[in-house]
């Protein structure tokens, strides 16, 4: 057992810090002003953005979640302290990399169930970040957590597929440079309940594709990136060639894909974390009430601690699960891959509620990233099922070892 | 001891849930349709509101939160379950009845200190719903929860007032119809520590007033009610009898205001915590996962228990301590005040949180009130002092009995 | 509604407040010194303990509990801040005062549905403080919170009930002054699952009883009053007179014992909470560490403000569920006696655990009573059923509601 | 990153696990009916343990814990997996293998600061298993956790000190086999806080040495090992060469001390939560109530799922920290020994709770073992200073980072 990382990570570590540092770091105020810009087009994306993420590929800073081909081969281990440092400015950083959801996932998923052609067309200008591409699972009029309760309907007719549905909380499908939706759906509901579901590439400006409105996230619109869109599919047609995989597949790359994306936002959580903490210890080594500084209240204090023993617990688990992902596989890491899911959104929102607590009405606003940080993190309880969910199938895994 | 209501409060009770199901829930998406129009003004109350304003006054609902002359003379435990009532639809029940804060704490604060010509000039009118008020006491640099570390000054020149300060999170005023805010800031930084402060009324229009921006509560501008401005003083000029009470006298009548306005938004919040029970049952016994209702699931079930053991003890303890108000006074109550400040956010936290989870992604969209009230009820643990100030003001008087 | 005690409560709490101060407090160290006695014969009752009562009786503190005839008379909101004093010294006062758990319930239990000769043969001597008794119903074997799963066995032969079974954990029969049990069996297995149980009256003598051992709680043989003990029933032979109320009466007979007993517990465990309050203030205000009191500790304070506003719910809640079965009965306060069963003994728990942080080794040791206050207090939690099936059960109720 | 084991510890896990197996958990009950044995000297080490102690030390597994000479070599790392199996029969694994607290850390503390003389007089027996040893600090009347209160007197007179105080608390030094106290006292109470300490060692039987009592840890008086006795020392003569080290040494000694305790004790308290935790599955998997077993309950489910996600969190945290104090030193590791210190209790002690309620009465009972577990676990809060003490010094740690 041996918790340095090797050389390969530590030296990127440092390139990115460095970049961080000088780059991103501060683009943050220049992120708020462009977004405040009242003649800015809406959703559109901010040219900061842009310019970081030219800065970024051109320091070789690109790509670093993929493993494989047109990736940076890094395996999870190492991927995951650069994420967690993406994390510290997340709005920013991991955009920038090329590194954020949701293209992080169908870049994966493309490069593992796409067809030459479909990577051709969509995975490579997603890897050279010309495009960006949303992911559509999640429906209103269900609990979609369990996928055999989706109702969008995929339908083959000759040589094309019929998509007829409609799905929420979107993200990125606002954005006017998201050119393509990869839609979950049932091609067969008479099938076993995993065989029910594929998957289809729907290009965004297909015929029949509504894009309603921007769903709300606490009151955000997350407009920096496209925000969450509720987008309805209408007799939207589709060549059979734009098929992931084949038919009743979609369940199962539905799961292949899930891992890594739950343990990439954990990781950048606990990176959001850090930069709360961070914050919250400055504000409070500062603010003076009652003749003292915050930082002198036991209180306080308590928070401060707690909130570096919860982090650094819970890096290790990622950590942990990010190497048995690696050696094991995706299905050999499922319970730690679990675990993370439950375990760090949890964490992530207590310490950034302390973080709050710490900056007083500043905390709530718009003038410290905290809030908004807070509700982002407060949907990772409940995207991609809610803990409940993945609590419920870890106990029963735990209790079948003692039946 | 008796846990009956009297037989006035019976009946406005009754009164009450009537106009509620009449009128107001009726209207919860008509200001929701109202807030969304893109060619509303901005900050504009939606007409909706002051269509429910003219019903609740016609039928006698009117200013019921005040004891005395112009009020409806109901003492605070009479208040509390009507209080309760209108939490249940926040945004529009307490404005219809005219029970909104600030202008509820504004209108205590002039019928107790304000001179005759005060309350003829600013009082009446706010009692009779044609204008409406804000309170300026927090400020963005300094820990205001302690009032002697307030930066505006208020100095005297002449017949004037001379006001210079920032202010923000003062509630109300991006409001078009606010007309007068209340105004805490310094006469004389020399004076002991709690006789530094003073209190003007200063008309929004005057020279000077700079309205900045409207502050967010995580994400949400609150536009419903004139949001939270954030207001620049900057040389602005009253006649000295705009000046409320004494120099001097700030200090001690922010307490005298305190009590009251904590109390208000603990029995709002109550509702708000009812509602949103009613919200998560309503959710739990219709929809489906895994087979069968998410009300069959035990975990949720304990959510609903505890729930109703905790809402069922803060109600109690926010109900005595109005009792107690009334009968030894807001200083004798001053222990109680700061148990359900303490107590009664928190508990209604808990309870949005689940009310949250048991929603999925419908519970942090725009969609369902949940996330907004989370929000809103957030902020109740910072405002008028973080709870840990309280606490810890608690605990010494608790200490102080043993030693 | 109204939260000042009559004049009855109010004169009683002011001579049972005497005679804590004058008898009870400082019988205290006493009982410590004759428990720790090794002459002692083991289960025996330390003769303070008789003393008490004949000085209490003598007052005419004397079964406060009782509503009916042979009792004091008192409501349930009557006697429950006189019950919440015996909980300040909850080893000494409620044996003192003839108002102990478990005779409280049997006495109750024997007013209400023994016959005359099982009132004038059990319930006089209890009455008159001659004898003690338990109550057997708890299995060992068995999740006897269920009652249907309970597995004794009472079968009529002839003029006989025959007994058979195990119990445990019944409180007070090691004690040898103890001289009867009520014991709760299947008469009936295959009756309607509520109609299955009976309870007879079997005194300890009676052959075939044997009480094997005492159980434990945290290692504490609770040998003040009679422990809890493990019990077999063999071959058990008592007259049929001796079956209380009708056969398959048991299950309805269990259900009305349980709402006072239950509400006994809480009003006592209240007690327990005030005094552990005390003794943390106390020790805080003198304890010195790193050289300031405890008392100066933030979190020492957060812990003593959070104990306050808990203890202020949570009898509040009690009283309002004294009042509702005084006013409506125990079935109309059904709701909140499982609520109480819920949140008293977990709000008590956690004072408790602060308590003894509070006091350091001393918390843990015999040199305060905390540790095994804390032990008996989480044995509420498990108690006529533990929480979770109260919770289940209260939940369900409130789902109706929106059904 | 590595997450393996290396061989040698892989080997030495199966090594033990067969022990285990083969001898620890059968001898359970019989540790339990020979404690019970009313024939059984006072505090004397039930004969099990001896036996299993000549088992260890044929197989070779003996004085695992210490690294340097006379212990099996290995690293904090290599001894944490090994140490967390011993937890899970936490009263005879430990002292079997040599590995009990305190005479670990007085080995340690022999072995790094023993002269010659005194290694050869007390360490070799104690290595060899012919003794056992006991260590004084904690002191009844001060907060010890701050060492500089401590009140026993250590003076020299000629060639001898005289020790004068009064200790609690002393772990094992009930045992009539237990030979030495290490006592820590002050020798200099003019010097600087950090150099008024020393510590000598003090054989059991000399003159002065009165052992007073046995503590008692939630009602239990731990006479399996020795207990946890009162010593007062008056005039106790030791002669000069029974000092440690240094006179004004002994508070850098105990620190010494402290790190590697800590650990200790939190790897075996792993090792009991995954004992708990087995023994919570098999309950609930076999447990039948309201008709399907207890791990068919929803919130017996969520215990269950967050135990495993707490215990795979604590125990990488505290592999972590061997894994720094192996390679950067105690000192270096000062915050993960702190953070482990904070962690590894409650969080076992939370799992200890939810295994006590899913066992109801039997839970709280000596007939499983719980209870006393979590009584044990409970001290680990208080011992060597309460955790508040810790997360203080941690806080002010991080906080400096940004200052």
């Amino acid at each position: 057992m041996d918790f340095t990382h090797d050389a390969r990570t530590t030296g990127l570590i440092a390139e990115l810090t460095a970049f961080m540092d000088e780059f991103v770091y501060p683009a943050e105020p220049v992120l708020a002003a462009q977004l405040a810009d009242p003649d800015r087009a809406p959703w559109s994306i901010p040219p900061v953005v842009g310019e970081l993420r030219a800065a970024a590929k051109a320091r070789g800073l690109w790509n670093l979640f993929l493993p494989g081909e047109g990736g940076a081969g890094l395996t999870n281990l190492q991927y995951a302290p650069l994420a967690e440092l993406t994390g510290r400015s997340v709005l920013l950083a991991p955009p920038a990399l090329n590194c954020a959801a949701p293209d992080t996932g169908n870049m994966e998923l493309l490069a593992q169930f796409g067809s030459p052609a479909q990577r051709e067309r969509w995975l490579r200008p997603l890897l050279d970040g010309e495009i960006r591409s949303a992911f559509a699972m999640t429906e209103p009029d269900v609990a979609s957590s369990d996928a055999t309760n989706i109702t969008t309907r995929i339908e083959r007719d000759g040589d094309e597929y019929v998509v007829n549905g409609r799905k929420w909380y979107i993200t990125g499908a606002m954005n006017p440079d998201c050119k393509v939706l990869i839609v979950m759906g049932k091609t067969d509901p008479a099938a076993e309940p995993r065989r029910q579901q594929s998957m289809v590439l729907v290009p965004r400006d297909t015929p029949g594709v509504r894009v309603v409105r921007g769903m709300r996230v606490f009151g955000y619109p997350d407009d920096d990136h496209g925000g969450h869109a509720e987008v309805v599919f209408e007799d939207v047609r589709v060549p059979v060639a734009n098929l992931i995989g084949a038919e009743g597949a979609g369940f199962a790359i539905a799961q292949a894909r899930l891992g890594p994306g739950r343990i990439h936002h954990c990781m950048r959580a606990l990176g959001i974390a850090e930069r709360a903490l961070e914050l919250t210890c400055r504000r409070v080594n500062s603010r003076v009430a009652f003749g003292r500084p915050l930082a002198d209240q036991g209180v306080v204090r308590d928070w401060i601690a707690e909130a570096r023993v919860r982090i650094e617990q819970a890096r290790l688990l990622v950590l942990k699960t990010a190497w048995l992902m690696d050696t094991v596989g995706n299905r050999g890491a499922h319970t730690e891959i679990q675990a993370i899911k439950i375990a760090v959104p949890s964490t992530v929102e207590w310490i950034l509620d302390k973080a709050v607590q710490a900056h007083g009405a500043a905390g709530v606003s718009q003038d410290t990233p905290l809030a908004q940080l807070w509700a982002g993190n407060r949907t990772l309880r409940l995207a991609d099922g809610p803990d409940e969910v993945h609590r419920r199938s870890l106990a029963r895994r735990e209790l079948a070892k003692y039946r």
